[in-house]
C-alpha cells in the first residue's frame, strides 16, 4: 500500500516533504560527515538546527519575549508533574479543570505537598461538556489554574462558542496542556503563565515536548527537587541540561518551518475550521448512522471521536476504511467507536476522502 | 564530504546498515500506509516493534528473568533523580562513589528527603584513578550503592586491573550508571539491583534510554511521587504510561539487532580490547606529544581523554583530523584537550585511521 490518510491521534501524520527531508538527511547532514542524530548536541551544526527551530516556534505562535521556550525529552505527563514542582509551595492550592481523560490524568501527576482543588470537572456528563466559567469554584491565591486545552480522547476543546477563551483567572496565572491543538489556531500567548505540549500531535515526532512560560514564574521556589525537574536549570542551559532528543528537535524544527510556509497558524485556522466543518456535517447529516455526542459549542477541531449506531459494524468500518487508504480511524479504548484526528497534517483532501467513505459505507450498511 | 570516522562521546557514531534501514523506512512501514513514526505506539506494527527489541535486549545483556527492562523517554540524569525516588525512604541513607563529572551530577537528581553519603570519591586527584575498594566507607543498611560503570568524560572505568568488578557491597543493591558501556562486554547483570543507560552511545539514538531493575526492588515505597515518576506503574503499562519516544526505541532496536548479529557482547568485548590498546598504545608510544593521565588499572576502553604536549597545536590537530575524515575529537570543555570515543559502532578501520594520523601529526610538529 501507499502512503495513506493517517487519522491517528498521535504519533499522527507528518508532512511528507518533511519526512523526506529526514529521509535526504539520515546519513550525512551537509557535509559534516555523519547524520544529525550523531552529532554533538553542542556543536555547531545541532546548535543552528535547535536556534532555527526556536526561532522559527516563537514566530509561528508569537511567542512574547517575557516567555521562555523550553525543549524537554518526554511528553505532556512529564511537564504535568514539572509544574507542582516548580511552580508550588508547600501548602499552595493548585486549581484544576478537568474536561477529560488527559485533565483527568494531570491528577495523577502533583506531588502530596500540594492542596489539590477540582474547580470544575466535566466527568459526571461523560465529558461531552465543558463546564461554564460562572460555574468554576477558583482559590483565591492558588498557584496557578490548570486547564486541557482540547481533550484528545473526548474531542473536547475550548472554542468560542462556550465563551471567552481563554478563560479569565483573574490574578492565578492560567496553564494549559496544548498538545493536541498548538498551532491550529492564532492564540494570544500573553493570557496564559504556561502553555505545554507532547510534539506528536501538531507539532513533530514524539519524544520532545514545548514548555512556553512566562519567564517572572521561574522565580517561584517551588518544591525540593533534582536539578533535572528544574525549569530554571532548563533554561539556563539553552534546553541542553542534559543531551536532548536531537533527532527528535531537529524534525520539529522541519514541521515548524512547514507551518509557516503553508501560511502559519492563521492558515491552519481555516483549515480546522473548513476539516472540522466537514467532518461534523457528515455525522450530523447521517440521520443518526453515525453520532457524536459532544456540546456543539465546544466540539474539537481535532480530534472528532464517532460511534456508528450498530457498533456491531465497527470491524467492518475499519476493514473498508483501511481498504480505502484511510487508517488510524479505531477509537480510544476508553470510548470506543472511531476517533478522525484532523491535525495540521491532514489535508482537506484526507477529510473528503474519509466522508466519502462513510457515506459509501453508510449507503452499504443503511 | 562522505562519511567519516565520528568520535564523538554521545550523540555518537551509529552503525551505517542501521542508518540505512531507518532510511529506507522513513515514508512507509511495511504496507502499513505510514512512517513508523507516525503510528500509535498500541497498534500491532510498532507493539510488535516494541516487544522484539525488548527481547533482542535481553538476549543481547543476558538480562534473568527476575529483572524488569524500561524503555523510558529522556536519558540518564532522568533515571539518576527517579532512583532515589523510587528505592529510597524519608531518612533512609543513600551511598555514592563518585569517580568523574557523571557520578557527581547524579548528586544533583538527588530527592532532599535522603541523607548523601559520599562513599569515596576521585574528585582530589583529578579523578584520574578509582579509590580502592577496600577505601569506600559504605553505610550498613544503605538504600542503595551507586556507582559510574564509566565516566564519559574523565575516561575512567572499572576495570579488572583494578580489583573485583562490579564491587561487592554486601546486601545493599549496586546500583550502575552504564550509560556509556553498556554491551561492551558481557556482564553478570544478577550482581546489580539497577543498571540504567541512556542509549546515545552504546544502545543508539538520544531520547531514549534503558532500565534493568531487580523487580523484587520495586516493591518499595520510595518517595511519594508522581505517577510519571513511578517505575512500577511504567512496568505495568508496558513502558507506555505514556507514549513512549517511538522512533527511537526503533532505531534502538535496529542497533541491538546488529550487535547481536555482530557477535554479541562477547565480540564487542574483543574488540574494545583491540581498539583500546591500539589507542592507549599510541598515546603511549609518542614519547610525550600525546599523554593520557588516568591510572591504566582504570582507563576506560570507551572514552579515551588525551591531551598534546603542545596545547597550542589542539586547532591545527583537530582541523587535520576533519581533513582526514577523523570527527567528534575535541574534548570535553570541562577537561579540554582532546577525547576519542569508542564505542561498539566505531570499527576497528577507524581507530587504526586515528592512529596513523596522530602518528603523521606528530611527524609534522614533534
Amino acid at each position: 500500500m501507499t502512503r495513506a490518510y493517517n487519522f491517528a491521534p498521535g504519533p499522527a501524520a507528518l508532512p511528507e516533504s518533511v519526512l523526506k527531508q529526514a529521509q535526504a538527511d539520515m546519513l550525512e547532514w551537509g557535509d559534516a560527515g555523519a547524520s544529525i542524530v550523531e552529532m554533538s548536541h553542542r556543536g555547531p551544526e545541532f546548535m543552528e538546527v535547535a536556534t532555527r527551530a526556536e526561532a522559527d516556534l516563537r514566530t509561528l505562535l508569537g511567542v512574547p519575549d517575557d516567555y521562555a521556550v523550553l525543549f524537554m525529552a518526554g511528553g505532556a505527563t512529564t511537564a504535568q508533574a514539572l509544574l507542582p514542582l516548580n511552580f508550588a509551595s508547600d501548602g499552595d492550592t493548585v486549581d484544576y479543570v478537568v474536561t477529560g481523560h488527559w485533565g483527568k490524568t494531570a491528577l495523577r501527576q502533583l506531588t502530596p505537598a500540594v492542596r489539590i482543588n477540582i474547580a470544575a470537572s466535566g466527568e459526571e456528563g461523560g465529558y461531552r461538556s465543558i463546564p461554564a466559567r460562572e460555574s468554576w469554584q477558583l482559590t483565591p491565591g492558588a498557584a496557578y489554574v490548570h486547564v486541557t486545552a482540547n481533550e484528545t480522547i473526548h474531542g473536547v476543546e475550548y472554542r468560542p462558542a462556550w465563551g471567552a477563551v481563554p478563560p479569565d483567572t483573574g490574578d492565578v496565572p492560567l496553564f494549559a496542556d496544548f498538545s493536541s491543538s498548538i498551532a491550529s489556531e492564532p492564540i494570544d500567548i500573553s493570557r496564559y503563565g504556561v502553555i505545554y505540549a507532547g510534539a506528536q500531535k501538531n507539532l513533530g515526532p514524539v519524544g520532545i515536548s514545548v514548555v512556553i512560560v512566562r519567564r517572572d514564574l521561574l522565580a517561584r521556589a517551588g518544591q525540593p527537587r533534582a536539578d533535572i525537574f528544574n525549569y530554571s536549570s532548563h533554561l539556563a542551559n539553552g534546553s541542553m541540561l542534559n543531551t536532548p532528543p536531537t533527532w527528535n528537535w531537529y524534525v520539529a524544527g522541519l514541521v515548524f518551518r512547514w507551518m509557516l510556509d503553508e501560511g502559519g497558524t492563521a492558515e491552519f485556522d481555516r483549515r480546522s475550521d473548513e476539516k472540522s466543518a466537514l467532518l461534523y456535517g457528515a455525522i450530523d447529516g447521517s440521520g443518526g448512522f453515525y453520532r457524536n455526542e459532544v456540546d456543539p459549542a465546544v466540539r474539537s477541531r481535532m480530534n472528532v471521536p464517532f460511534f456508528l449506531a450498530d457498533d456491531t459494524r465497527n470491524a467492518a468500518f475499519l476493514e473498508g476504511a483501511r481498504e480505502a487508504g484511510l487508517i488510524g480511524l479505531k477509537g480510544h479504548r476508553v470510548l470506543g467507536g472511531m476517533r478522525a484526528s484532523i491535525y495540521n497534517a491532514m489535508p482537506v483532501e484526507g477529510v473528503r476522502a474519509l466522508v466519502a467513505y462513510m457515506q459509501d459505507f453508510q449507503k452499504r450498511n443503511g
